[in-house]
């Protein structure tokens, strides 16, 4: 018998408790799924990082701690956290990014805001094609090659960025520092999924945003700290940045005397972009169960220096 | 030398003069391009429906009328036009009109309209996840198929209506009039691709509206008369169906007095889903003039008994 600790805010327990019995069952796993083990008889901990499990001392025989969230740096820090951790790649959260990223690209590519407020005459304006609009994905983990594939199978001209060299087939692959300055200076529209990590905070600030097109639009899933608040609002205020689209904030819920609430150039959205979906993040856990049990490599391990 | 006459509202000719020429050169044909050949010494004439030329008797040894609009059915009616009239199919016009349907499909998908209008609170309320989502699309000629294809790669679970039976990879098929009572039935987003056809006039109907499940939305960038327009707003009316994207009408301009401009639940765009792009059209009319001079069949060629 395996024991399986699950450790999220309460409300989640409705959620998951189904799908991961379903997929233990599939995956031949005997589990004892539980929210309320005696720690040293844990074998892992399914878990959210808001959770109230903070110190993870008396977790002595503890296999893995498996994230149902994709960021984990609220917790990559945690001294206690000793044992390998995993971040959650959810197929059903990446389908979800995947179709709110394309969605608002589409909308600043169609300029749809001005269809739905402007409808008084009839005006023509044919927009141009994906094809003559590039598009710069930031971070090309999971969520942002996915993106950015999509929207390159879509006729987007999509050049992505990372920290460290990658190679995509259709998108043309920018990293460093160099390489951020090239990714930005050519984008009309710039999708943020760059992991929260000290490297990457501030990626979006008065030097970087100074470097794109006049009338650029920004859309960010990624982590609220990706972005200087001040550096965007004075961007957005003098019209270097035609638009932002932001679901991601260093404080959520965003506060509600925040300028990004009332700016009419931000969207606001309430960090919907992407959820991690029981079902499919179900299978995910048990499958990194049945890779602990076999001393298997766990899928998506959390490297501490690099903080992803 | 090949003498084809441009026959369309005069502002075209600057932005089709130059493609068409270098399209010619491309394709090694010797062309004598002009807007104002004698009638009977004009090989090919390059065509607008909304062109003044109404009257084809003139142009006895025109081998073919190669249309730059995709839809004739202000033509094909025309009993002088006697010989060969070749819609346009451009590849740019697909692309264009599969962004703009993808981008309306996702606008509706992810309630952006709410997003945009109600950004008073932070209350998360995330969208289902495509899969999840049905889409009917009705008409799986060029146009609705490179749609169709385009909503399956993004999750989406397509079904495909046509008039006569087809089969396409990722699409489920249904044709004739039970078949579209099933596409209909089962559809939270329709988009309508069919061509203008008296065969296909009020395709959707009160009978045809009936069928969609409550608080299904409409998208029709196809042809105005295939909806009766006061079934789709006495629909909407009564929140049968939750809202209407139209981009075409019976009249257009769409006059100002029409319900459609005031309607809370109905978004009008003034024709742009699709336009012919001079660069990509000119190749396709060059390679019908190729055919036509090796007496190859012509590409796109109009079925008078059906109409397109």
């Amino acid at each position: 018998m395996i024991n399986v600790q699950f450790a999220a805010l309460p409300e989640r327990w409705a959620a998951y408790e189904a799908p991961l019995r379903a997929a233990f069952a599939d995956a031949g796993l005997e589990v004892d799924l539980r929210l309320d083990h005696t720690p040293d008889e844990v074998d892992y901990v399914v878990y959210a990082p808001n959770s109230d499990l903070q110190d993870f001392t008396p977790y002595t025989r503890c296999k893995a701690v498996l994230s149902l969230w994709a960021g984990v740096e609220k917790i990559v820090g945690n001294r206690t956290l000793t044992m390998p951790l995993c971040r959650m790649v959810d197929p059903g959260l990446t389908a979800g990014m995947v179709e709110w990223v394309t969605g608002h690209v589409l909308r600043y590519h169609l300029d749809i805001d001005r269809t739905i407020h402007t409808q008084d005459r009839w005006a023509p304006v044919v927009p141009p094609l994906a094809e003559e609009r590039p598009v710069t994905v930031l971070g090309l983990g999971a969520l942002g090659q996915a993106c950015a594939s999509m929207l390159a199978t879509l006729g987007f001209p999509v050049t992505g960025w990372s920290r460290s060299e990658k190679s995509i087939d259709g998108i043309t692959c920018r990293h460093g520092d160099a390489g951020l300055r090239d990714a930005l200076a050519m984008a009309e529209i710039v999708v943020l999924l760059l992991p929260d990590t000290p490297a990457t905070e501030n990626t979006l600030n008065s030097d970087t945003l100074s470097l794109l097109p006049k009338w650029a639009c920004i859309i960010n899933p990624g982590r609220g700290p990706l972005i200087d608040d001040d550096a965007l609002l004075a961007a957005l205020d003098r019209g270097q940045i035609d638009h932002a689209t932001l679901d991601v904030f260093r404080v959520e819920p965003l506060p509600m005397e925040h300028r990004y609430w009332t700016h009419p150039n931000v969207t606001v959205t309430p960090h919907i972009a992407a959820e991690t979906r029981p079902l499919t993040a179900a299978r995910v856990i048990a499958e990194n169960i049945r890779r602990g049990e076999a001393d298997d490599a766990f899928l998506h391990q959390v490297d501490r220096t690099l903080g992803y």
